[in-house]
């Protein structure tokens, strides 16, 4: 396999790993992807981040980009094999929204991670900017966090509601159920999934304090 | 020792571990199994699930179904001596009763995670459905969870107050205890218990806000 | 060194780091010390529990006690021109109370545990039994639980303090302090230590909850 | 390259991850320093504490201090490209302090600890000791924490924020953004993060409980 593949799969298992470690992704929810020369490496089905590695990716050629003498790789090949987790359509709705903004990879990061799932359940947020603002940051980093109506895990309903409340943002949150962030590279996707938690942690304990800023 | 004993044994040292390095099981409290060829390898009594390692198990024949040759290696045998955790009783009634559902293996997760640990003292539960959803995960995967009456741990009021209330169910919380999952192999087990955790966590922590979903 | 000796330095060096990843003392506050033939090996000063190695540990002759064949280790006596933990009176008195139980040997850990620290602000504790059973695990494992009065830490008065309290017990919460758990090995101590700390989590959680078990 | 400055690289990058490990810095925020021979070695733009290398790190000469065979080290020179942290004035100022003090070396560092940042936002607090004394150990190894008013981070109005704030301190806290420490070495200034950030979270819990101590 060459060698910014390999690069790439292993910082993907590393962030995984960190994600479950310091409990934002426990058992096997959560999933992750980066694209590379058109084929979308996304996490299998049943995968579990905190032990993942590499053989645990499944391989998706995305449209009629993917490069060929990548798919005829003997280790890239297993992998297109394997069944992708559940979630691969909200995956390809981000890549569709990143490649709109002239990016050709990127990456795309899916977890429960529990503050934001607790702020995705606070009455009466605005679906267009969902998260305040306690620290700059996720402002800087990420603009915008939209706010996706429940609707069951891994079912057509869910990706239909997320095509289309998606727009042009680079993080969500999917009522009671975890964030999706979206970035030109894992780190950029990694940094801002961080960010929306430890807002929507901050956030979640200013507000049972009763205090604003 | 074959292989794929070996391997169970490992991957249940490391999904121990996980639980004690994330604070789902401190000291040396939580034990768990797991079935292979009709013999429950089981925790032995005064292990940390901090510093598990496979000679920390021991070996016990579940009925009459113990694989002969198995009992016959010396590794096993050295197994068959250690003292098993006290709550042996408690493990074995869950083997029952996935074998009533035709598992043959199977394994078995019992720690003191805190935020069970706490919803279970929430008054007014449901004995038969104790865990809310506020997430759909736990229901997807584990289905109802039921409720034990407190009796002293390793007690035999313990032990028959689960046989009588174990039903059907996949996962139970002893109240004022901890939890217990139950499932076709440690990865089950390790999600289900995982999943209760979690989902127990953000019921907690909704019910402190004031807020329904 | 021997072998025996070896190991449990290396042992306490494996608890301290556990406490330290898992939030449970920060920093270069904690000590922790065993008795191993009459000698008291107790944390250095200044060490930090997340970096500690077997070098960090500076020995103390327990009276008269002490082997004279390990004091004559180079390697021990190295040890023993390193500066105690400036808590070593604290740990003295829980070995004088171990010995008077009949204990040769021994272990005591000292640590600021958050809950444990937080459980310690609650009004109106009794000095004799200071920590509640929202489960049974502390009372089976440790009985009761000894209050100490604020005092400076490392300070003559805290050391009298704790030897006027000390009593019979196994553990003890020192107010806006820390906790002190001791027992007839660092496994003790160290099961002791875990499961008042949990103890006070959950106590303190029933209690900002309006729960009461 | 030279085994102190070697030395110093690791130690920082262990540090660095063990904040990241324990919640105490996520994402890409946080950057941390030390001077050595008259050469600041400061976390560069764009790196996570989690996954730091000592080739993570920007060398910027001090003054006119900079070691001039250090500085000719192809190694440091390396070094020397890199791009330094967005707040790198706010570690010169601290380097400004403590060579007021007498210091010639000295640590700095910077990160977004929740509970710090919970803290800052708490209303009415001293500027010139923001922090109460729930247990001492912060004021033992700190003194006064200074409150710098929420400034853009990386924006000049920063950096003059604090340099006039900043006074004969050793740590403050950036409101809505997080924590400064300096010391005299690494474990000096981690000890004080250390430290700030617990008692914060103790302050903060106590507060939330209405605990007065």
């Amino acid at each position: 396999m060459e060698n910014a593949l390999q690069n790439k799969l292993e910082l993907a298992c590393k962030i995984a790993k960190s994600f479950f470690d310091r409990g934002m992704g426990s058992g096997t929810t959560g999933n992750l992807s980066f694209m590379h020369k058109g084929i979308l490496f996304i996490t299998a089905g049943g995968t579990c981040f905190g032990f993942l590695t590499p053989s645990d990716f499944s391989a998706v050629p995305y449209e009629d980009k993917a490069d060929s003498s990548l798919l005829a790789d003997p280790e890239v090949a297993a992998l297109l094999k394997k069944k992708p987790s559940k979630e691969l359509t909200l995956h390809k709705t981000v890549y569709d929204r990143l490649m709109r903004d002239g990016f050709t990879e990127g990456a795309v990061i899916h977890t429960h991670a529990t503050y934001s799932v607790l702020w995705s359940c606070v009455p009466g947020l605005d679906p267009d900017n969902c998260v305040p603002d306690p620290t700059p940051y996720l402002r800087m980093k990420m603009g915008n966090c939209g706010l996706i109506p429940y609707e069951k895990p891994g079912s057509p309903a869910l990706f239909e509601a997320f095509a289309e409340r998606c727009g042009d943002k680079y993080g969500w949150i999917l009522k009671r159920h975890g964030l999706v962030t979206g970035g030109k590279d894992l780190m950029e996707a990694f940094g801002r999934c961080e960010e929306l938690e430890e807002t929507c942690k901050v956030a979640w304990m200013l507000r049972s304090a009763g205090i604003t800023v």
